[in-house]
């Protein structure tokens, strides 16, 4: 019997990685700061804004209707209460345009998913709301070709080992992709498993992270489709 | 070799099946309408954040987060945009405070499953946020007892087709146990499984249902514990 293959299974981060997501909540920040250019000055309003989101996370999870709260609650605290109406109604419109806005998958996100199911147990591991993530997935058209799918209140070390050894044969045959190295990269490598990090231009502030230069299970691409050529060095 | 036995798999409902949930809401709500009372009569506002609840539905999903989206909106709305910053900072605060409220787990909830652990494939089967069920489930400390959880973004046929193939035998030899005949119970008839209907007194408006009385699969119980005999009579 030949030795079984040392990669058996591929889990892919959604937002970022397959799909445009940070673009829309960077647009609906900047039309937040300008609804409320007459309070404060947009940095500090962006900055007001992350401390909410980062205070608010044990309780809202990541997430657009969490921003939307998050928003709410700085607009509010910025104007010492003095926020119009008409601006909280603004900001709930910006909210519900971003759970309905179409789905733009990236560059290379079918070709490689379809180069490679078939080839490795595939798997979506996204975190954030279940009930969003679903809707993206499926307006993405990429749905049929995972074996799996995931979502995710947290990724953990601990997440990649459970939704691994469910989907695969452990984090030590396995490898995850993704645009977080946060997220996506350094708790797969602490669980035993490669981690590729492939960058994207707009990444959340909360989830910046030194690189892991001196993991010898990580590796870095350039664009998704690069997967391709780098399973075949380590099948 | 005996003939398999009929059951095999139980899937329990989390939200006012095995803890309280809706009376944090009823609660909240009232809050909301004493809030607003300067503007409008309680049934009045109670009608008009329904309204909201449905119409959100599709964008939100079910869960706190949409709730309070949802207030805020209604809140704006009532007063024609007349609403105080005052008032939608305490609506944001009531959200934070049901997102943070200690679990309350129903009579017999753990004494029903510690008895049929081990004999039955024991599935944990909720809808709402993925993040906030998590929570309640890892408060309630009931966890260890399931051999495995399901959240999900809502509850028909094709979701319970799906849970109990994933972790049983398929859903004709599984039983799904809740308090909401809509969704705990007609679909799951409806994959062809055995549905039990634990009535609370409180319902969500959204989640009423008739009695599927000429389904010979539905049965009605007055109190959790009493599935233990009910097991027994279908095994």
């Amino acid at each position: 019997m030949p030795p079984a293959p040392l990669l058996s299974t591929i889990g892919f981060d959604a937002d970022d990685t397959l799909w445009q997501n940070e673009q829309f909540f960077q647009l609906t920040e900047r039309r937040f700061t300008a609804l409320l250019a007459d309070h404060a000055a947009p940095e500090h309003l962006s900055q007001r804004l992350l401390e909410a989101e980062k205070r608010n996370l044990r309780l809202y999870g990541f997430g657009v209707k969490g921003f939307t709260l998050s928003m709410i609650e700085t607009a509010i605290e910025v104007t010492e209460g003095r926020a119009p109406s008409a601006v909280i109604a603004e900001i709930l419109a910006a909210g519900r345009e971003m759970l309905e806005h179409p789905v733009e998958t990236l560059p290379g996100a079918r070709e490689t998913l379809e180069t490679l199911a078939g080839r490795y147990r595939i798997v979506l591991v996204t975190k954030g709301d279940l009930f969003d993530q679903e809707r993206k997935l499926a307006a993405s058209g990429l749905g049929e070709l995972f074996d799996a799918v995931e979502i995710v209140s947290d990724k953990t070390a601990a997440t990649y080992e459970r939704v691994f050894t469910r989907h695969g044969d452990g984090p030590a045959r396995a490898m995850m992709i993704g645009n977080s190295l946060k997220s996506d990269v350094v708790p797969v490598l602490r669980a035993g498993g490669w981690g590729v990090h492939v960058p994207h231009d707009l990444t959340w502030a909360l989830e910046h992270h030194d690189e892991p230069v001196n993991e010898p299970r990580y590796r870095k691409i350039a664009a998704l489709a690069e997967v391709i050529d780098l399973v075949e060095t380590i099948s």
